[in-house]
Formats: C-alpha cells, sequence, structure tokens
C-alpha cells in the first residue's frame, strides 16, 4: 500500500479534478503490475496495473490507494474491471468520499466474490486528496493559505517593500505548492501592489491553475498581468461598465455579494467546489488572510519563515478585529516542519 | 573529548563567573580518571580528574574542553598540577581566551616536555562557554534575548494581555536558560505591567543569577516583586528621591546616562562584564528588545514560536524605526530548532 500511495503521488499535479490514486497488484508475493492516475478522462489506477498485470491478475491482490469506483463516470467502473480480471483480494485505503461510490465500490467487488477490504494507510491517504475529500464531503475545496513573513510576523515595509523576505529556495517551492493547486486566489490590493502573474513557473504541468481575484469593488486594471490567459474575478458589487472592461480584457466576472459590502466567501468556495476545484491556493494581504481566517475557512496555512526581523513598523500578516482575550487566539497544530534553503516552513491546521 | 566535553556541562548552572570545563584523563585506552569544575573557588576540572586518577595520571595523556590555566587565581595553576603528576600528553579543545593565560598554559606544558595540543572539538568548546568567551575576549557579556510569540510574531494582546502565549513546556524550558545565566535582565515597561519576579524556579541551582531592570526615569516600584532579594536598577536620570526609595528596598542603583535620555546600554554591558557576568538573558518588551537590536548587541535570540494567530491590533516583538529598504532587515541564522510541547524553539544568531 505504501508503494501505491507513492504511486498516486505521482499525478499530483494533473489528475485534478479527479483525486490521486495509485495501485499495486501483488501474486504470490510478488508485484505483478501497477499504475496511477494521472490524467482526468484517461484511465483510472486499476486500470493501468490490470493492463501491466494481464493474465496474472487473476487470483491477485489488489492494493489501491482509494477504493474502486463503481459508477460511470468518463471511464467504465474499476470495480468491475477488477471483477472481470478474477482477482481474489482488493485493498483500499480509504473509502471513496464522492456519493456516487462511498462503499459501493466495495459492496460491488463483495457481491461478486471478491475479498475487499478498507483502512490501511487510511490517514496517509487521505493526505493524498485533501481537496477532493472536502469537496466531495463539505462541498466546497482545501483551503491553503501561504504566507511569507519576517520572524517577527512582518510580510512587508510599511512603504510596500517585500522582495525579498524568504530566499529563492522558498520561493521555489512556493512554485510545487501552486502547481498542485486547482486555483490560486488572491486580492486584488496584491494585484494593485504587486501586479502579480500567480501562475505555475519553472515547471511544466500543462496546466495552469485558475485564477481567482477577490476585488469587491472591481479595482482590478484591465491591463494587470494576471488577467493574461484568462482569470475569475469576483466582486461584491455588480459595477457594469467595470465589469465590461474587465469581460473585455478575458475575465470572467462573478458577483457574489456578501452581507458586509465584501465578497461572500462561504458561497464563492462553495462555487469554486462546484467547477471541481479540489485545493486552493491562497496568496494574499494581511486583510484577505484575516478575512478567511476569521470566518473559519482556512484549513492549511503554509508558513515560510526568514530569519530576520522586520520591526514592528513593517506590515502584519493577519488584519482581525482586536482581541480582548487570549482565548480569541486562532490556535494551530504543527502538521510539518521543513528548512528551505535558510528559511522555514511550517505547515500548520486549525486545532 | 567528547566526554569532556559532557562532563563540562554538568557546570552549566554553578561554575560562573568561570567557565564549564571537563577533563578526561585516559592511559593504556583507559579512562584513568574524570572530573568537572562544579563552583569557582573550588577546584578546577584537572584537579578533579587527577585526584581520581592517582598515580594512574603518571604518563597518561590528558583531554580537557580548556586550556589548562596557568595563573595563580582562587585555586593554583592547572598546568603546574599537570606537570607535577607526570602526564605524558595535554589536549586542550581550545585555548583559555582569559588574556592572563592565552597559551601560557600550553606553553608552560611544553617547557615541561608535556606534549601539549589545542583546537579537537574547539567549536563544541566554544558553545559550552559563550558568556566566559564573550567578557573575555570584548569586555561584555554574551546577550541572549529571549521571546515568546504568536506565529505573527505577537507578543501580547493591545490590552497586555499575554498568559499563556506559550505552553507549560515551552515556559519550563525557559527556566532552564535563565539558571544558566549570570544575569536576568528585563524593562521598567515589563515590570509594570507584568510585575515580575524574575527568578529561577523549580530548579534549585544554589543561587539566583543578578537582576537588572533598566528603568530610565527610575519608575520602578519599590514594592516590585522583582526587587526581592536584591536587584539592580539602571537608570539614566539620577533622580535622587526615587534612587533613594529604591535603595531602602534594597535595590542597587546604577546610573549609565545614553545620549538619548536612555540608558547607555554598552556601557552597561561592560559594567556587567566588569562585574564577572557571563550570559546576560533578556527578557523584555518589544522596545528594549528594538534597543537591543538596534545596537548590535544581540549575540543570540532564543524565540519560542506558538503556532497560533493574535491579529495585526496585537503587540509586536521589536520596536525599530521605520525601514525603507529591505536591506535594512536584521538576519539571523538558525543555530538550533527543537519543538517543546506544542511550540517551536528557535535559537538564532546575527549573521
Amino acid at each position: 500500500m505504501a508503494r501505491a500511495l507513492r504511486l498516486a503521488a505521482r499525478g499530483l499535479y494533473t489528475t485534478m479534478p479527479n483525486p490521486r490514486v495509485g495501485c499495486v497488484i501483488v501474486k504470490d508475493g510478488r508485484v505483478v503490475g501497477e499504475g496511477w492516475h494521472e490524467r482526468a478522462g484517461e484511465p483510472h489506477a486499476e486500470i493501468h496495473a490490470l493492463r501491466a498485470a494481464g493474465a496474472a491478475a487473476r487470483g491477485a491482490t489488489v492494493y489501491v490507494s482509494l477504493e474502486p469506483c463503481s459508477h460511470h463516470g468518463r471511464t467504465p467502473p474499476c470495480a468491475n474491471a477488477l471483477i472481470d480480471a478474477g482477482v481474489a483480494r482488493v485493498v483500499a485505503a480509504m473509502r471513496d468520499p464522492n456519493p456516487q461510490v462511498a462503499g459501493n465500490g466495495i459492496e460491488l467487488l463483495t457481491l461478486a466474490g471478491v475479498r475487499a477490504e478498507v483502512g490501511l494507510l487510511a490517514a496517509e491517504a487521505h493526505e493524498l486528496n485533501p481537496g477532493f475529500v472536502s469537496r466531495m464531503t463539505r462541498g466546497r475545496p482545501w483551503l491553503r493559505l501561504k504566507t511569507a513573513s519576517s520572524l517577527d510576523g512582518k510580510t512587508a515595509l510599511n512603504n510596500g517593500q517585500s522582495q525579498w523576505i524568504t530566499g529563492a529556495a522558498a520561493r521555489a517551492d512556493v512554485q510545487r505548492w501552486r502547481a498542485r493547486s486547482c486555483a490560486i486566489l488572491t486580492g486584488v490590493g496584491t494585484v494593485a501592489a504587486d501586479d502579480p502573474q500567480m501562475t505555475v513557473r519553472d515547471f511544466d504541468i500543462g496546466r495552469q491553475p485558475l485564477k481567482v481575484i477577490l476585488d469587491s469593488q472591481l479595482r482590478t486594471p484591465p491591463t494587470a498581468r494576471i488577467l493574461a490567459g484568462g482569470a475569475l474575478v469576483v466582486a461584491a458589487l455588480d459595477l457594469k461598465e467595470r465589469r465590461a472592461a474587465l469581460s473585455a480584457a478575458g475575465a470572467e466576472v462573478l458577483v457574489l455579494p456578501g452581507a458586509d459590502g465584501h465578497v461572500d466567501l462561504p458561497a464563492l468556495l462553495v462555487e469554486l467546489g462546484r467547477r471541481g476545484i479540489n485545493e486552493v491556493h491562497v496568496e494574499a494581504g494581511a486583510v484577505l488572510n484575516g478575512a478567511f481566517l476569521a470566518a473559519g475557512l482556512v484549513d492549511e496555512w503554509l508558513a515560510y519563515v526568514a530569519p530576520k526581523v522586520m520591526g514592528d513598523a513593517a506590515r502584519g500578516l493577519f488584519g482581525l478585529p482586536e482581541l480582548s482575550e487570549m482565548a480569541g487566539c486562532r490556535d494551530f497544530r504543527l502538521h510539518d516542519l521543513a528548512q528551505v534553503g535558510g528559511d522555514l516552513r511550517l505547515l500548520l491546521r486549525p486545532l
């Protein structure tokens, strides 16, 4: 199963909106076939593995990182293919959270006389597909908030300068996290200040994540670099002229007014989920960071921390209402920690 | 030598103002004696080791974490004792930075026909005695700045609340760093806000570090808990009445005016060095943290970081003049990193 998980990870940058899945077929203690899902519309991991195994699949044990599907999607159900191949046993790391499957794959196998089990390395399997699981179970993507700050929690000087807080290795590492995401989300403040491209660079994944700009009043300049190749601009007000200008620049404009004159963030995430977005990568300023955090919508905080001091006059990480009690702090637990060049990378999840 | 270094570390909390030193005597591939310096006025590491070795010291090799002394201090020179014992060879990890020794110990040994070498595990030996080395070579103590903050760089809410940012394990760990210090330094702002004791607790080391309060205008209340058992209050102004009140409360008051109405920080460190202070442990607020950092006087930053967010309205770590260029940031390198309970502990040194 550990091997199946490693194979699944080969699809990290390409399977979306599908999950990353790996499969290993073992017979008489020997691997007779393996495979992974590479791209939506192409064969699932099990099919690749069955093809590799050929006749050796008969009577074999199949390790697969996600329950085999039981429904006709763009490809026929894998459960049937496994039955047809005559495998003796299927071990799935986790149930498919897709409500169209959700145990049906296992049931189909069991009814056909295949021994089927679920749960081996389940936690590790979940880690492969936080976005797919989130979309299937909560109807919204997994939201990963990326920040780069000094150790005293500053993201830019008061005059806006921020190049570079973290080193080249950390900035290259960020590209990998962008690349595994279905969407990169930022705010109009960042667009106005830095005119970023928000693309995956130095890394050919054959696609670019959807660029999403939160822009309550449609202040994004139609010439902004982020609009190149298309983007989704999300507003709180329907300002027809600005909307037309952005549409003419190739952007799709969506109006999702919230209660407070800002964009309705939960509604936006539901809409992104509906569009098949699994993982959203947020790179924004303190206002938007604070808004997502205050709304309880941050699933993961990817924090790059440079061992430097910028001083209290510099700009902070999270714009939040002033707290009067320590109990109001937002608590995280450290999920992963790494040194990237001279910087630290922390992956945190809300407690 | 590794063993000698570990022995030396047993004196971490007690040898001051002397250095921590360990010694291992080896003969025919067997340890025949070992020892470490425990307390000033008591025998040095070499003497303990020689006593343990007895007649076996003759012809033996001596590993010692610091060059044997050549001068009469409170105890007679160790170099002579080693010669008298008839040892064949002495390997010292580093030269004694004390100008009264500084190679003389090695010379004395060599002249007496003992093979003497210096430099084995020198970096590790330095790490045992950063304060002693600093005092001997720079005439001032090693300054360690301790902070406890959220990951967004906040040390307290805007209303001053800060209990507790870090967890119990981190707070217990701080006691160890206080305990190895010769002095604990804070500012009058911290005294006024928290009325701390600034003592070593839960830990019997048979002494308490000198408490030092930076208090330009002598605003420390004579009833402050930090004054119990004595303290050094350092002012920039000689305000006779307040001075008398503090003296009556058992404090020593020192007036060291700097150019800007604040205490002259470099002069203070020289004075502390003169008093035999090796390591100064600073626990202060953003103003004093910033002042030490701006003056280039921070040798080490001991940063406890809790995986939580307090928001931009909360209080920051370093009060520094606003920067206009990223080049003005203070850069550190990570020297050590540990997880302490649910928090991170970073040890950083200026680049």
